[in-house]
């Protein structure tokens, strides 16, 4: 199973500063990207929370299950140790909808991207869909 | 609505470091902003809470109603950029009881100033009657 | 007595760019904190110089007669050890007209927070009063 | 009574990376201390959470209740400056079962152990046991 | 159009350091690359050189003719202001084959990101698909 | 007008550091450049301070009437703030006599080039030359 | 005679970026500057490349003949220590057409302004005209 | 054989600066330290020099012999390359009498814990205590 | 003849801060040193401004004079590069009676010392008196 | 084979800067390390070029057939990571002429020593000899 | 009894870089030194040592018999911690003979100034008789 | 005569981590260049110490007999002001065994390259029949 995680703000994706990250919302998102998941036979599983400590919880139930992960940190990119390691422990893409190197400089530092499989950014939402297809692909 | 956010120890305010943060609690503050929030004809609520994921549902809240905000951030000011990715959907005013400045060398830096109304710094408790004061006047 | 006292370029205030400290003028400010000073029964006197030397030389006179302080230093801010040096005698506010912290990066830093009793920026002229307010009621 | 907090990640012990935590998991660790504890006459209660806002909330429990804190902080070693305004007012040791300082540089700072009253590092799980006795022995 | 640039060593893609970029040689990639462009009904060409110069004309070139751009500039990444440059004419992606972020840290810089539209690293060869993907599929 | 500004230490030109700055006075350069504005149909106003204030009045004067400026701000070039806040008004070239970059370290960084129209260093006196040709020949 | 040289992207000039580098083009300033060179009895010639091996060799050919230099190095400027290592041998202005010191960061920084002769920024295209003079006019 | 070295100044140890550092001696440290080993059945060595050339000669014999070596290496700690050379060849653990991490930044910096077992600082003279248990009782 | 020169605050002495530069007024300093010339057979005059021009303007007369100087540049030490260009015409002492290397960082550094003769600090008052009989008896 | 790379400048060896490289030029180098190349039984190449392609493309014959490479990449030792990236594929020694480290900061960087077998500095064209005999005089 | 030490390369006095440090020796300090120690009636003891440990016994001789001490550290000014250790527990003036803020950056940083009573640089070996004066003058 | 000396841990070589060093031990190193040294005619003498001060007290002894000097100075090279401070007395080459710049961050910086005559790293010990030949070869 892949879990797409989503981190703080994402639950107002289509809101907040749609000059940034575009009009689509979380629910636009995951109906295409569970579209696209039955198109390839893959099972996934959205969630989305505010909470760091939840977001490292949701990681670990993936190592229990070894489950393969999209995230999408937000704000915690930046900022926590703690979520990478808890990452560490799963085979995980990180996905960032707008380029954050485009921005301040402090965006362009990710605590998780070292430890992450790959990086995607600045492509939209259609991120997403991109690291999903290079999770199945990949396998088949 | 003003909606006044405190956020990380405050609830301990008048217990702990009173050398630093006085013997003021945050109930006796509430007391006082209610007072001259009526005395002034403005709504305001008071909450507070140690999780930073609690802190940017509120935000939330108040970006979806167009609510302004008066947040003491405590610790999160110097580390959270998920607190400020939420912060920037509303109208702010960032207050500090004690002068960040004259503090560790750490705390100079707010990741939320640059995207705040304002910042009011070192006045004590009467830091959120000046923030308050500053959304109501500048109204009338 | 509380000095009011105003840094190089704020003699321009009103005229110099306008989209950062909008079109008030030292005059009105003035006249606004004359008011206010009056309902409040504190006495306040405003000066205003482009030379470090002489800003100086009224903290000093200050200092000499006991007098609070409010000051917006204007670019001394971030370059004045000197202004430190006299300011340390008294109790002082800072004042910025402007959010300091969401312009250059070099205006995020001041000499003089760490010796000040506290700092308002970003709330426009509005500043002068609320610091006004802080020094006199905390008294009352 | 010695409150023994273990942050993010630490319910993960002894399946998360063995080859720098080891095969020891957390239920192992509190049964050994709380064997030592009983044997030097002391009272211990063991806690995790992976949020930053219950660990806050527990460290307020302790400093209401005046008992001791070892405190094994995880990934917030290095991010929480609100976890460090919390401990301030109690007194703890800071407990890594790891060597920080022989892994990534970001792990070489800590918010927290200048606030604390000791550091141990390195020891792997006995680390918390030397905590234990530092704080009993020391009575007696 | 869309033109497939890669810079200095990729012609060596397979034969160097196969540990890090795989067994893949650029022909390999270049060829499935064509396939799935003629799936996705676009037009593609791949060119390759170490010459910094060489990689400019062809970026003028593509801003001449209206083309997009997926550029995998290899070590000029992290050193050429010139690339960066002539690239702000054409709408381009940067693709990575290895995770940049995990190996030494001045792979962590790019000149060019900042001026991309998004940025794919660690997704191996694969990423160039994606890349495609994310042109091709955007404009349907 | 085109107002020619000469910061500190420029009344000892030709008799501080020859070797750095040659034998030529101020006097020297202000005739030669009254002797181009005539030629070219200019006018020009020649005046020098060692007062960062001074200097900051002049350029208010500028501003006023909608001179353009030409300064040498000497030492200030690398400390002042407030002279930066005062030349955003008027439309001004920075000329240094020296190559500023093949100096101290602490040359190399202007707080006013970022907010002039242009700069001009180690071209000598002839650099006052240069920059009010720029300021006449653009505008016939 | 005077060798003009010009670096990567500026056979793009007036096509690339014209909100800031204009609409000349570089055949409009050659000729520009031609005429000016006949008007002064100065020899001149213009050469472009995209290719710091190639600009490397016109300034060994410089040296080898004693020419003078006027360099524009594009984004060399900022990252090329072999372009510096050549020019120690002949005399020679850097010209840039923008203001660099208004622009990213890393734009303020040349690693050939400190062996040059001057430095001119800002001044658009005319900068070649003003080094042009400089060189000659010093010489009468 | 567990050899105690003791570095820089520990012989004033109960003399210097017993605000931070206590009024127990080196010899009581001794007598404790020996006591305990009596207790656990361990052999421990004690020495003490000013001269970083001695400690390293020092290691050097526990190296030849085998013997694991907790150091305290006062002032060393954070600026001897040449001690850390010597002790990577033997198992030690680092002890800090007072917590490092409170005092002067540079003391946040140490040379050899990336190369130690582990480190224990700030527990006053009950870290080499600790320091013993943790050798001895991983053996047992 | 040696020109004593006092910057920025040193009006104050005596009065500002005792804690730091004590009791001892700039009239008692003057007394002292001149008391202490006579002795020496030196000719001395003291001079005190907080206006940075205004010591310039003093230096470029010592300059022109062919005086030495002793100078307590106050703040202006760690921020006026034009006082520096003034002094490098000048054979000068830098005095300063509280050791700057006890206090805030920013005070560790002196844009003057690099240019000065020599450097006194700490000695309180008495490093007037040393600094003139340095220049007095060298010449003896 | 052992292939001796010069980059860019060497061919001015002997003309440009004679005070830093001295008078002997790359001709007479490479007859000098050819005659002891024949004394030792070696087969030697010299090529010399100022394009960063043109050596990475030197490096790929090299890698291609197995040889050894002594290099002096002049000016892109600081800058080069493409050339890096190349040389990890073989076994390669680093040259330069003058001591790096008497000279400019930026001269004491390399991004090419970590990869390589070792590095000789200042021992002027003699560590090309001395480059060879390490290759050579190790194998037999 | 005033201890005068004085560290590394002092022995070499008058013979090493005369250019720097002239060609005065040791002896000959010691003569004068001595001589006005009694004319000022106070006891005075020269020794040197290139050894850093011995250096720190004989401050902790100091130390025990309560002298002060004036101390040329040479080159362990800007290295030694363990040094700074053994300082804080006497009143000690720093001397350097030369002025160590106009050579290289790394000699600007003491680490013994902020624990010293006081520090003279760049006044020769005359350094040494005014710390001497400072001590002896003030107790009288 | 040329004077080998070898400071800290280099009598352990050949045991100590010889993953990095090798097994040849300094005997073996003493006897083949002993024995290079006949064969070219030289007068070498090897010596080896853990202590700072006496490795200064031998360059003194060089110093004064005009020897030339080899030296590897172990962990001392990114310490030691004070053997800098010596070295500069005598023309030496440094020798380091592994590749310094493939290692920690911090073996890239030496205090002692800047003063060198040169450095050869990485060659194994090779290196210091290289520096013995560089010595020699340019005298013969």
């Amino acid at each position: 199973m892949i879990l797409v995680l989503n981190g703080p703000n994402l639950n107002r994706l289509g809101k907040r500063q749609p000059e940034i990250y575009g009009h689509t919302t979380l629910a636009d998102v995951e109906a295409r990207v569970g579209e696209l998941a039955r198109e390839l036979g893959a099972a996934v599983e959205f969630r989305q929370s505010n909470h760091e400590g939840q977001l490292i919880d949701w990681v670990h139930e993936a190592a229990e299950n070894g489950w393969q992960v999209i995230i999408n940190p937000g704000g915690y990119t930046h900022t926590s140790v703690a979520l990478r390691d808890a990452l560490v422990e799963v085979e995980f893409i990180e996905v960032h909808i707008s380029n954050v190197h485009a921005r301040e400089p402090f965006r362009a530092h990710s605590y998780l991207s070292p430890v992450a499989k790959g990086v995607i950014a600045g492509l939209g939402t259609k991120g997403y869909e991109l690291a999903l297809r290079s999770f199945v692909e990949e396998v088949s």
